[in-house]
């Protein structure tokens, strides 16, 4: 189906979100009147910019507190709407949203409304406009969507009819099954918002939180696939009044935006891009370094050799049981130090996995590689990981391996008990947490566990984990509180040890330091959890974190960073699948006194 | 009576919380726990340098699911609970808060948490401490201070009593009066806290919103009142959780603290700080520049003329009508070029405005000056803006303005109809603006409008006027979407003229530009007022915005910026008291446009 978005749902001036619009990829845009009148651009020069840019206008909105007043306000109303379509036909629109009147002097009276709206829908026939009537769900009468149905089919008029938005639907919990009711020809346009689940006035959800499908807990879907089912062929058009999108850049909010379409239109059966291809371990993570010689410390105390390096790049392979980090020196390095730039993922179809990713607008990485080089499927996350889709040593599709030759283990020391990468955890800019959950989720195929508020000692923490269903992939999001460092984002790599114990001891006997854990963390975990005296003891000399729930145990402790990145060591057992929440903030608090010296 | 915090109210490490509260001039902490756990200070430590920072450790906090459970249950929780006591012996705390139980696991049966909190006091009893049960306002069974209450009279413990909360009681629409049943000293300990008034869950309500008392909408006094009349003779202590505070410096945020206690206890009647003595107008605004050229040109189009000079200070007074400019090249200026920094308020009582001010912990700001100038009464505001107390040219009162010698006017160009200063716009730092409302209404005796969010290009600006019952005083707080740019903060000063077009024309003859508006906010003015034509098109060609409301008239426009400040005209007709709210996403899109050239 066409696509489409409010002008509102952006940041910027509106040349810039048209263009941004454009660029994303929508066919056609809704016109927000502030947009409009904050512009120095005339209707005309909105209507031939749109043009250029191959976007169609498909609403001009909104008209408000029209319907169901005093005889001698609907003659100021009806020249308001006059004035209005004179805007429109200058921009070359031919909807109106018209919403329900929150004005205390509207009368409770169908009656009077369906009349009023005939009148103004007359009029609108005669410039060549229709009017598309929604229920606002804090209008002062008319709140419900059926209601306004029942009063455009009332007015009966074939320039009048209703739209519907997903938001004001499922945020008093209406039942979209009503939708089928309604001729789909008298459905003139479907607005598409989602938002989180969250107990507040209804009125300030929807000015604040409201994001894009998917990214929220209602079911869009399912008004889509009701619109559908009635008949509607008019375009999907998204509406979001968000905080957070309203200060983030519109040119990647506009891709988040069209992906956010295009997986609702998958969600709701309208469309079917490839299939996912849910990754199934972790076949590397890549960090970027100019200098080398503290990652390589810290590997070799950690247990990894110096497996390999790439035939044509200047790229080693670390390498430790299945946990394999790439060191690459040829990237320019970042200024902050060493930082986490890319991720393999074991997948099963390397080349469906990256179509996919393709059809839902993540970039593909450009593939700059010798001629030799085996060819690799990579696209970029939101937050610009380069996700590469490998199947590591499998004889039925070539191997990123093949690209390394070997070398001799760089020391003789033995391991460190480090069997493979248990999880990475990202920092997303603060404005695209959504947007990444949205994209791990539905575009890779994880599952998503709910998303959690820690505290920092400089603010809130916000963390969501996913994970394949075997929990051979885990990625936990993370934004950090202060909006003013997006720049500096850490990231770590969890390593999974049998013998966490045994892992730490050898890192401190290789001069290489744990992150110290402050003395009264480990009194409180003997009152909260009245831990065997030995192993307590052990906790605490080591520095090592604890947790537990029903159905396991987990023990972690953490390098200190270097550059952007740290490692953390973790062992899990029985069933335990968290990361350790509890412990955030002690964790924090630890790395920030750290980083500081205090 | 004593005044306390807890640590969780502010941002940082417990050290530099310490150092941060008992700057501000607390008597005393509650030491939360997760900030104990994160502080590599051992409790003695801790111990200690409170006892050198003078202050006292009030309670340690919180302990939670403690009571009403299963034998086996309780056995555990007893001893978690000696756990902690030897924390807090250590710390050398002598009263513990126990947060009524959210665990599925406890049962909703009243004896049994009389009996069982019964037995934990004994515990504590025994060690020389004492319990302080609380209700938590989304408790599993116990919800309400009154039934905490019952349960605490029931187990009958001398070590035994309960802890009110300004925020759990009135979160849900508690009556404080029956406070004043329970005994004063079954009262153990007392937290404040305020909130906005939102209609959302309590429990995310409480954790992200809660604020300091008078920056909300609670009436936290009352509480404070009936507490002192049962007899609780405990401190104040605040306990606040808040998104921003978490975020912004301790140091500011624990005078902000303590200053908001001071102004509880004038509310409450415990205490008399010297009375407000209401500013009733303008005597002046001052400027820093490096350079003078670009706000000497706009004062002179404006037709303002230079009407004297400091006799000791490199400052400049220009005047027209009753508003005065003050241009300071000798304050250094900012690199931004010209910016606010002073503002001269007219007080019945100078001396006592500032004794009020310095009181309430307002910075005394140092009286730099020559031997024979006029002395000054001033302070800083919270946003570094000082404010001067004067009484402009009154018999009875050395006047500021005895420190200028006057000159012959800059030119002859006629005056631009400019009266007097109509109201002053202050951006505050993102982080201090409900402090801000909170010192301009309580501190200098202004009224406060409610608070608006405005919509700007990039993001949400919000704003709120405090002004003087005769409108002599009135001044905008806003705080600007991105808080990335704290340090570039826009103010400006509104001048009142009795003919804008006039002055506006002037402007323009005189080559110096008005703020562009675009034509399609004209076409909106007429469509939603139908203005008489003649009128539209004058507003249209001189870049005039419009508003109005059932009492009367508001015409505006704007200079454009020069460094950090712009001037706006204003001219009011009837009772209009507003600021043009509804042009503000507009003016903010043109002024956007115009700083980037677009």
């Amino acid at each position: 189906m066409r696509k489409s978005i409010a002008t509102v749902s952006l940041s910027g001036p509106l040349s810039e979100k048209l263009t941004a619009i454009a660029t994303a990829g929508f066919d056609g845009v809704e016109i927000f009147e502030n947009d409009l009148l904050s512009t120095s651009l005339s209707p005309e020069d909105v209507r031939l910019r749109c043009a250029d840019l191959g976007l169609s206008i498909d609403l001009y909105q909104p008209f408000r507190d029209f319907e169901a007043v005093p005889a001698e306000l609907l003659a100021r109303n009806l020249r308001r709407a006059e004035r209005k379509f004179d805007v429109m036909e200058r921009l070359g629109a031919d909807l109106l949203l018209v919403c329900s009147s929150v004005a205390p002097e509207s009368l409770d009276d169908d009656a009077l409304a369906a009349e009023q709206l005939r009148q103004l829908a007359d009029r609108a026939q005669r410039r060549g406009i229709r009017i598309a009537y929604e229920a606002l769900a804090w209008g002062r009468h008319v709140d419900t969507y059926d209601h306004a149905w029942r009063i455009v089919e009332q007015a009966d008029h074939p320039a009048l009819g209703t739209c519907l938005d997903s938001f004001h639907i499922l945020s008093r919990a209406g039942d979209p099954g009503g939708i089928t009711d309604i001729p789909g020809e008298k459905i003139f346009f479907l607005q598409l918002a989602d938002a989180p689940l969250m107990a507040m006035d209804v009125l300030q959800w929807s000015r604040h939180y409201r994001c894009f499908p998917g990214q929220g807990g209602l079911d869009v879907a399912g008004v889509v696939a009701a619109a559908v089912k009635a008949g509607y062929r008019g375009p999907l058009s998204l509406e979001v009044f968000n905080d957070v999108f309203r200060q983030a850049g519109a040119a990647s909010t506009a891709v988040d935006a069209l992906r956010s379409l295009l997986l609702l239109e998958e969600s709701a059966g309208l469309a079917a891009p490839p299939a996912a291809a849910a990754p199934s371990g972790f076949a590397f993570a890549e960090l970027t370094a100019a200098d080398t010689e503290p990652l390589r410390g810290v590997l070799g105390a950690l247990g990894f050799s110096r497996a390999g390096r790439h035939t044509s790049k200047p790229v080693e392979l670390w390498q430790q049981g299945e946990a394999r980090i790439l060191v690459n020196t040829g990237a320019g390095g970042h200024r902050g130090g060493p930082a986490l730039a890319a991720i393999g993922l074991e997948t099963p179809d390397p080349a469906q996995a990256a179509r996919r990713a393709e059809a839902l607008l993540a970039p593909v990485v450009p593939r700059r590689r010798g001629p030799k080089d085996t060819p690799l499927d990579a696209v970029a996350a939101p937050d610009a990981t380069q996700l590469f889709f490998c199947r590591t040593g499998k004889p039925d599709h070539p191997s990123w391996t093949d690209d390394f030759t070997g070398l001799p283990p760089t020391h003789a020391e033995p391991a460190g008990g480090v069997s493979r990468i248990d999880h990475i955890a990202l920092t997303q800019p603060w404005h695209q947490f959504d947007e990444a959950s949205l994209f791990y989720r539905r575009v890779l195929g994880l599952q998503a566990d709910e998303s959690l508020d820690l505290a920092d000692p400089y603010g809130l923490f916000r963390s969501r984990a996913v994970a394949g269903p075997d929990g051979g992939v885990r990625i936990a999001l993370n934004v950090a509180p202060a909006p003013g460092e997006e720049n500096v984002r850490f990231q770590h790599i969890a390593l999974a040890t049998d013998d966490i114990v045994a892992t730490a001891r050898l890192l401190r006997e290789r001069g290489a330091g744990l992150l110290p854990i402050p003395d009264n963390y480990y009194d409180d975990l003997d009152a909260r959890h009245d831990i065997e005296p030995h192993l307590l003891r052990t906790l605490r000399e080591s520095g090592i974190l604890y947790d537990r729930d029903e159905t396991g145990e987990f023990f972690h402790c953490y390098t200190p960073t270097i550059g952007r990145v740290f490692f953390e060591l973790v062992q899990r057992t029985g069933g335990y699948r968290g990361y350790g929440a509890q412990n955030a903030g002690v964790r924090l608090a630890a790395q920030h006194a750290y980083q500081h010296g205090v």
